[in-house]
């Protein structure tokens, strides 16, 4: 179940919005999505090196670049997408596009994701991209987390929704079971991501993904994390750990911006 | 340099060869793999899930194994392969084989190393295949690594000769260098392994490899292996660290086997 960081709230600078009028207007999931996209790309300067998120809240942010570009409000900023598919979004809004081998170190990068707790620690990649954003968020001076209220949990794996692994084809099944037996304790199910044809959904880096489902949490986040690396046949997990330097929540009652 | 391990000798069981007639018989490194090899095939029982290793020492271990399965000294063998090479080797002497999904736990597996240190730890992969290997050898019982005494080194690294990490080909250089970063106070360089036509080599996996090569040694071996799997484009890497259970050597004096 996704919470509110009540206990959190304190240390947060909460930009309520205009209260609403009668009768109240109740936005939807995309729109906050929207609402803490934009928000994020007030962060963006012109000449910047900028890392470019993945998922439907990143999209929003994405858009918005690429119309300040186009206004003339923003120059000289040079993306670095963390999928193909943001790669593709970013060509089409004629973003200036590079990749890491060029530009090793990212001022500032914008992105979503699928879990976040009271600590910013983030569970990401139920979309499929984790392995680049990764890459990329652990590249950056800033990054800025932008999500929706319903992502935020007490403790990772807390929303009972899928915590990513991306693991090579070979032999998968017995990956899976290794990373199953890890957390046993926390009554873990493993399952193959398929794709909407039931055939392994295959990563932009060629590999599979198998999700965990955790009942309980999983204890010490960096034990868990280096013992996930461990198994042979993964190649990175879905956690992202005290990588996000700030996180922009849009709820009804307004955005809330955290920071590390 | 490689070097003997005389100050561990009082730990091993040391088969002496016959004197050498005169004039001496002066055995090639390939003879020496071979006896070896065919020393840790003694371990090969019927019946039992085998995993078959990769590499120039791993083959005569292979090829001995499909004689006496031929023979009939052999019976109900399932190899495990490390390596499509091994993989064909292995079907064309008419090995039965199958994977870890279907049989996760491995009676014995037999294979080659680059480099042993006096701890048993190794170094695999120069010939590139690391990821399969790790995965089949630690899911054994049993794990005899057979080497001839070039390989014996004082320290991982000590032999000046390239430490494997497979890397996902995405932003490849960006992860080499983070890599000799990593590892800058050991005079680290860090080299994307190329094949005989000047292209990037290319794992079974789809992956790259890039190739460390140390002046120093890297301190705490368990440190530097998890502090190498926490690098996001990194997918695995050539330490097999006490993994070995039995390392047999063969050298101009005899055979030494080194038990865990």
């Amino acid at each position: 179940m996704a919470i509110a960081w009540s206990e959190k709230a304190s240390s947060m600078e909460v930009l309520a919005m205009p209260p609403p009028l009668s009768p109240p207007v109740i936005l939807t999931q995309d729109e906050l999505k929207k609402i803490a996209a934009y928000k994020a790309v007030e962060f963006v300067e012109s000449g910047m090196i900028l890392g470019l998120g993945t998922g439907s809240t990143a999209k929003h942010a994405v858009d918005r670049i690429g119309e300040l570009l186009h206004l003339g409000k923003l120059k000289n900023i040079v993306g670095i997408p963390t999928s193909k598919k943001t790669q593709e979004q970013a060509l089409s809004l004629g973003i200036p596009l590079s990749d890491l081998d060029n530009h090793p170190i990212i001022d500032l990068a914008i992105d979503g994701a699928d879990e976040v707790d009271p600590y910013l620690n983030l569970v990401k990649g139920r979309g499929g991209s984790l392995l680049r954003g990764k890459m990329v968020e652990g590249a950056c001076k800033k990054f800025v987390c932008i999500v929706d209220e319903s992502k935020l949990v007490k403790h990772l794996g807390g929303s009972g929704l899928a915590m990513p692994v991306e693991v090579v084809p070979f032999c998968w099944k017995f990956t899976a079971n290794k990373l199953r037996e890890m957390f046993e304790d926390s009554g873990c199910v493993a399952q193959l991501r398929n794709d909407c044809k039931g055939e392994p959904f295959v990563t932009d880096n060629g590999n599979y993904i198998v999700d965990l489902y955790l009942k309980k949490e999983m204890g010490d986040l960096r034990v868990s994390s280096d013992a996930i690396l461990r198994i042979a046949g993964v190649v990175e997990h879905g956690m992202f750990l005290d990588m996000a330097t700030t996180v922009i929540v849009a709820g009804e009652l307004g955005i809330t911006t955290k920071n590390k």
